[in-house]
């Protein structure tokens, strides 16, 4: 049986050639740019929370980093480097080299350096720091954004959700779809080149992990701002085209987590360069509501014109 | 029964003064000072693997905090953040009001800002990662000891061993000694003060967690030399006073895990410098040995003067 160092180092190390010390000492030495803010996030993925025992261990690898990657993306941070803890019940190898082949893969599509972590044995959970740069000044937080502000949100919010209640509860999907949800909810591709396009243009933006609406709170709490949802602008059509229950659909897009969208608000004067943006990035960027001046009041306008408080807002660990 | 986002805001929320943004964003974003470099290390402690379900959780809140610090000391930087990723069976108020007082006991003691983190559900997982800073090229690495210099290793290793084969294994202990090995295993002290006074001095460090001699290999292994370890140089006298077996003493000093003290190499014309900052800290610093031109050879000579390879090393999640 290989030892803890030894595996170390079929599987983790790797050349990481911008930082000045990697895996293999007590901690990593890096080199911050001048200008810059340090930006970092830390997430940890537990077998039978986050992911289910027999997930592919690839994709699980891959996750492991993007859902950080995707914490950068939405401060408009560029990611640099990575530090991976890991607890596993075991050291099986096909297992490690396929997760590790996952990790790396991500690392490399954003941009990231593996330069540390820890290796133990347990329970299986995997715990990813990310690091990324800011020139200073310039990253989005929570805590900007002003009533009047438009409400966008990326890409298509719901298909992780939706591929849950396939995967759980054996909802049924047409072919096409299921794929799509499947891979959003497995293989997450962090919206990077948007986060980093929304310098300057988003006064506030968050990744949608919990489910759009929760998030959306998190906005609303920080910068003291309530928000109206239009309904009839969710993007709702292709969830539904997936054959499953509309209420479902609605409820995943809504509520569901897990889809590391970018939500995020911007001045109206903006809407012209934010679809010049979607064309660009080849991503559709959808208007959903608008920030209101009455703080933490988070209502949902149906196309009937009625307005109520939402029924569910997304996913609690501890609920 | 608390949100995960209230548990976080009641438990882990406190001031960060010197950070630019804390808890509460997607990201932390810190400042990075000038001409430094960015040190950082991450540990994970798992229920079962390095903690009994039983430990108090106040003693283990320090804990996860204080073993990353010691990685830092023993790369002579200086603590500045932290973040922490923590995955609980249930969110249980008492345990995690004790727990989180522990950690920021700990985060004060050494000038770390708990600055992010990650809250979720699972089996009993903790991991820390730390931020230090160092000036620029002034950092201890594994890679720099030299033949000929002599190894050192501060206070007194051994004391957690012992009281892991006390609680495991019912080895009887005086009563001064059990007190000593029992802070020793559950609120360890990084040597932070020593760690930073060995800038400059120090060839090569790194902090004794997984027992000395196998802690030490990563010296060789990283230096590309060998070492000489003198038995009649250990500090074995106040382990034996605990009444425990001689033999336990001395496997406990050279191979039993979680001490945290720094085992060090440096230039023989540095002894004068080194005995005064023992005196200076009042913390024992022991000339343990002496490293050799023979690549990765790792012998004990015994009182008598023979020399043998170790019969062991430490601990290995996997081996």
């Amino acid at each position: 049986m290989p030892s803890e160092f030894e595996l170390i180092g079929r599987y983790f190390e790797r050349p990481a050639p911008t930082a000045d010390l990697g895996v293999g000492d007590d901690a990593a030495l890096l080199p911050v740019s001048a200008g810059t803010q340090l930006v970092v996030s830390t997430d940890m993925l537990v077998e039978g929370t986050h992911f289910l025992a027999d997930t592919d261990p690839r994709l699980l690898g891959w996750k492991t980093v993007a859902v950080s990657v995707s914490d950068l993306a939405a401060m408009a941070a560029r990611p640099r480097w990575a530090t991976l803890a890991v607890s596993l019940p075991a050291a099986d190898e096909t297992w490690l080299a396929a997760f590790a082949a996952g990790v790396f893969d991500c690392c490399e599509s954003f941009g990231l350096e593996l330069v540390g972590g820890d290796t133990t044995r347990g329970p299986r959970n995997l715990c990813a720091t990310v690091f990324g740069e800011v020139p200073r000044g310039q990253a989005v937080t929570r805590a900007a954004a002003r009533p009047g502000d438009d409400i966008w949100v990326s890409g298509q919010p719901g298909r992780a959700g939706l591929a849950l209640a396939h995967l759980m509860d054996g909802v049924a999907l047409c072919d096409r779809l299921r794929e799509e949800c499947l891979a959003a909810l497995h293989q997450p591709r962090p919206r990077l080149a948007l986060g980093l396009a929304l310098r300057g243009v988003a006064s506030a933006m968050l990744d949608v992990s919990d489910g759009l609406l929760g998030d959306l709170r998190h906005i609303l709490e920080c910068s003291g701002t309530g928000a109206i949802v239009e309904a009839a602008a969710l993007p709702l059509a292709a969830l539904a085209a997936s054959g499953a229950d509309a209420a479902l659909c609605r409820r995943c897009l809504l509520a569901g987590g897990d889809d590391y969208e970018l939500l995020f608000a911007a001045p109206p004067r903006h809407r012209g360069a934010i679809e010049a943006l979607s064309a660009r990035l080849g991503l559709p960027l959808h208007r959903i509501g608008e920030l209101t001046r009455e703080r933490e009041r988070l209502m949902l306008r149906e196309a009937d014109g009625t307005l109520a408080a939402p029924a569910a807002y997304g996913y609690d660990h501890f609920a």
